[in-house]
Parts: C-alpha cells; sequence; structure tokens
C-alpha cells in the first residue's frame, strides 16, 4: 500500500516554513516527486515550487494531494477539507502527516469511497502487525540512532540511501514516521503502532532481503529518552541491524521535552546501543557519528567532529556538509 | 473507572484449568470478591466456588460477571452472548479479559447500553494517556522485572502486596496485564497501549502519592525479549521504582515463543535493569530475587535459591512457599 506521485503538496496557511516543514523535508528529498505546491490565502511558507491550483495539478498528472503542513489548533479547518474534497473530485488521493484523521472527517472520507480514492494518515498504522520474533533473517540493515529525538536520523538515513545508491549499492530507506513516510510513499508511524508489536512492525517493514540489500532504517527517539525509550528499544531489536549510525546534536541543554533529563555521553550512547542491538544481531556494531553541526560556526565544527572521531574511534561527519561517504566506506 | 465486585466468574466451556487461568488467579487472590463460578455443559475447570445461576448470583449481589477463560477458535460463541446478555438484564456489569472485545458485539454492547451497564475489555485500555515525563514523583515504588515472560512477575507482586499490608505497610498492587486488572479490578493493559505512550500509561497508573505509600507495579516481558521488550522498557522508565525484584524461572530451553533466543544469565539481567531504570530514577536497584521453583524438589530448589542468594547479594524466595518477607525486610 503506497502512495502514488507526482504530489501536489498542500501548505495550508502554514505561517512559516517550520509550521510546513513535512512538506518541506518532501521537496528536499523526493522533489522529482512533487509537481508544485498548493498555498491558501495567508500562507508564508514557500518551497521553491510553482504554485499549482488543483485543476492545473490534476491536468499536470498529480496522483496524491499531500498535507504536510502542522494545522492550527489541532481541529482541519472547513476551508482545508473544502480543497481536499475538490482534490478527490480532479482524482487525486489524499495523504496526511496529521494527528487528527482524514478517515474521521465525514465529508472528505464519504467523498473519497464515492470517488474509490484512497486517504492515507501516515501517522496512523492501517494495519495490524505480528509479534516480533527476533529470527535472523537475510539482507543487510543500517539503523539510525541517536542520543535524543530530533537529532537528524531520518535526514541521516535518506542521505545514506542518496549516497549508497549514487555508488550503486542496493539500498532502501525504510521510514518509521510521518515524514519519512511521505518521503518514501510507504513506511510504518512506529510510535503509533500498539506496543506489543513494535518490533514485529519493524520486521515486517525491513523483511527478509537479497544479501547485498541493504534496507536503511530510520530511528526513533533515543534509549536514553524517558517518554520514547520503549519505542527505540522496539526499532533496536526488530531492525536486527548489523550497523547502527550514533546520531548527535551537540549543545542541548537537556533532552528534548524533558528538563531535568541530560543527553547522554555519546559514547555511553554508542556502548548501550550496541549492547540493546546485540540481543537480535550479535554483531551489531556503531560504525559511524552523524553530527548536526547547524549551530556552530565551521571552525568549531570541524573541531567537534575530530574529537568525536578520535575519541570513539570512528567517522564522524556532518550529512549536510560532508554527505555520508565516511560512513559507508565503514559498512564492508 | 473500576470494575465493581462481587464478581461471578464465567467459565464458559473451558476443557481445563489452563483454560480458566484467569479466572483462576483471580479466585486465588481475591476469593472473598468471587460469590461463585458459572459453568456451561461440558466444562471441565473448577476453581472450587460455589457453582450458581445468573439469577442466583444477581439475587446475591453479584455486581459484575468476569469472563476469565479463553475462548476456543478466538470468537465468542453466541451460546456465551446469550449468558452476557442476561447478567446485563439481571443488572450485572461484564469485564472480559478475551482479545475480543465485548463493545464490538452488538446484541451485548447495545443490551448494555440501554441497561446502563457497563463493559470492560480489560486488554484494551480505553482511555488515553499522556507521554511520559521522567520527572521525579512522591511515594515509593517496587516493580517486578524477569528474564522472560510469564515467570511470575503478577504473582510476585501480589505476594507482596499482601505481604506488605499483613506488616501494615501502605501497599497497592498495580496491574499492567489483563489478569492483572481482573485481580485489582482497575490497571492498565499496558502492552496494548500505543507505543508512544508506554511510559506515560505507567506514569498514570502509579502517580504520585504519601511518602510512605508503596506502589507495587507489575511487570511484564523482559528487555532481554525480542518481541516484548519494548514494552519492557517504557514500564521500566515509567514505574519510576526505587526497589526492583527480578523474577526468574529455571530450566527453561530458550526464551518464551522465541526457540534461539536463551534466557539471560540473572546477574546480566539484574546489571541491565538497574542500568535501565536509572535513568528515571537514580537510586533504582535490584534488592532481592523471586524465582519460581515449582519444576524443582525441595532440595534442588533449596540448593538453587541459596546460590542465586550467593552470587548475587540479595534474598532470593520462592513466592509461593516462602512468602516475600526476606524481600520486604531489603526494603528499608
Amino acid at each position: 500500500m503506497s502512495i502514488d506521485h507526482p504530489y501536489l503538496l498542500f501548505l495550508g496557511d502554514a505561517h512559516d516554513l517550520l509550521a510546513a516543514k513535512t512538506a518541506h523535508g518532501i521537496a528536499q528529498w523526493r522533489r522529482n516527486w512533487c509537481l508544485g505546491q498548493y498555498r491558501m490565502t495567508g500562507c508564508q511558507a514557500d518551497l521553491g515550487l510553482p504554485d499549482l491550483s488543483l485543476e492545473a495539478a490534476a491536468a499536470a498528472g498529480a496522483r496524491t494531494l499531500v498535507i504536510g503542513v502542522a494545522n492550527r489548533g489541532g481541529r482541519i479547518a472547513p476551508a482545508w477539507q473544502e480543497v481536499m474534497v475538490r482534490a478527490l473530485e480532479l482524482g487525486m488521493d489524499i495523504a496526511s502527516g496529521l494527528h487528527q484523521k482524514l478517515v474521521d472527517l465525514p465529508a472528505v472520507a464519504e467523498f473519497a469511497k464515492l470517488e474509490g480514492r484512497r486517504l492515507f494518515d501516515v501517522r496512523h498504522p492501517s494495519r495490524d502487525f505480528e509479534v516480533g520474533t527476533g529470527a535472523p533473517r537475510t539482507g543487510r540493515r543500517l539503523l539510525t540512532v541517536g542520543t535524543d529525538c530530533s537529532v537528524g536520523k531520518m535526514f541521516t538515513s535518506l542521505a545514506l540511501e542518496r549516497d549508497m545508491r549514487a555508488r550503486g549499492m542496493a539500498a532502501d530507506f525504510r521510514a518509521t514516521g510521518q515524514t519519512g513516510i511521505l518521503i518514501a510513499g510507504e513506511g510504518v508511524s512506529v510510535d503509533a503502532v500498539i506496543a506489543d508489536f513494535i518490533s514485529g512492525a519493524v520486521e515486517w517493514l525491513s523483511p527478509a532481503n537479497d544479501p547485498d540489500h541493504w534496507d536503511i532504517v530510520e530511528g526513533q527517539g533515543s534509549l536514553f529518552h524517558p517518554s520514547f525509550a520503549g519505542v527505540s528499544m522496539g526499532l533496536v531489536h526488530g531492525a536486527q541491524a548489523e550497523a547502527l549510525i550514533m546520531c548527535h546534536e551537540p549543545g542541548r541543554p537537556h533532552m528534548r521535552g524533558v528538563p531535568g533529563h541530560q543527553v547522554p555521553d555519546v559514547g555511553d550512547c554508542i556502548a548501550f546501543n550496541e549492547q540493546c542491538a546485540r540481543l537480535t544481531h550479535p554483531d551489531a556494531k556503531v560504525i559511524g557519528i552523524a553530527c548536526n553541526t547547524s549551530a556552530l560556526d565551521g571552525a568549531a565544527a570541524d573541531r567537534l567532529k575530530g574529537e568525536l572521531s578520535d575519541r570513539h574511534q570512528m567517522p564522524c561527519v556532518d550529512p549536510l556538509k560532508d554527505g555520508t561517504d565516511a560512513l559507508i566506506d565503514r559498512l564492508g
């Protein structure tokens, strides 16, 4: 069940680019899937894509209207619903990264059914999963893990996919969060599955594959985050990865959303992730560090990367600035 | 939202006591809540409670019909539904530990609504939870953890509650699985919550309390189980326990349900649980071992308990045979 492209990216009345960060991620990583953007009155976000009417997008072949924007107040406004209904009428599916489900909007859901169109609520898994087994499976797998939430695990995973493919390697990004799913066109929001099935969902997401095929599994949260470590743990076990990349953003005063919880030491985090990952892959190893240095100047960024690399005896890159070749070199 | 007692325990057509093990647990731990048992033709299970008709149970004051039995083939038979409807008609609520939900049975759900009766599907959380915060809270908490699933965490927790109360301590069992919920009359099936909210659900279940009040939180799964460790991890973080009891059953050829995964060494399991628990309670410590020795003869059981106690420098008891006083002595 994958989301068809090309996409028309719906930006609603986003007051800035941050409010449209899901759409921004899609435009950044899958620009060739994006015919254009649809902006309503008052929208302050601009992805640099052509502004298209629904009709023009449909005529150009748009298959899915993608709601990649935060909705103010948590409810989907009637004006948005009118746009959705019109898009369905013009033959598009709709995919949404919002908390509130499209299928819970009677006007939209009924019209979609009538027109035979599909609604993708990518934050909410639409299928059941089996309990994970931990049984060994073929294929090679890499997992991005992190010292905290929102430190660049998705970005790093997508950069790895891009750079591995550029080398001619068989590599697929496996999305575990809503933005990743809209970028990949498929995936599972792992934090939204029933707790019993976390590892099983990830086993389903990254199934047995050819011996030289790489799944790049997008990590979530952190084993050191008191809110989300259960999700991270199930993800580590389900991914059964031989290679882990430790993602880190320096300078945080505390773990995201939880004052009083310090960001763990990178070395402790490496050791603990390896220990957990070895439950399902005895040779699992952190083979490199991806550091988001966007808050540092060039010299400070280089110094930090050098220090982390020396201390942990592995490459450390900022995927945005350096790419991921130094990490891929370590995959053997 | 707690389940009212006294209970009438519904055993259906259970072919043996194992099929009625949930009801068995209730009768074992809350015998004074149980007016009797209701058995259908062919039932081979017997809890030693009076056999009551629905009418006799209602006349005696039964408040809830408790479905504490496995249903063959996974579907609730029409004959069972007739019993349920009659119980509702007689003024009882219904609580069920089955996978299939009572609220999904139209005849039962509609009749319950009509009569103003409550249906408790205890495997399925009926409320939303917040994301866990890991913020320190008052009160004292103990968590049972394990080397594997089904090694006696619920039994140990209930024995601790019983023995602590016998000493005059303020102690409440906090149920995290369906049998425990029916025994406690309330709780949360933690493995059935949305993954993002595992630790938050446990924080809700064991809230801030008086400084000398103990919550005895029922553990689930094992941090070493490739299917369920995510649940166990969130539970460990949410419980924020100062004291952990390591539950163990010797002699298993492998982790439950996953051939190829050996049961961890007790010492490794102690160290790892302490490491994880210290994320939300810096002084968390495993203070004793609860060993299910039912498969061993007396001498072998004593030898094993002595060995575990010596090796790990903490008391080791079989709660069924020894009670839990030696553990409680260590709570300080």
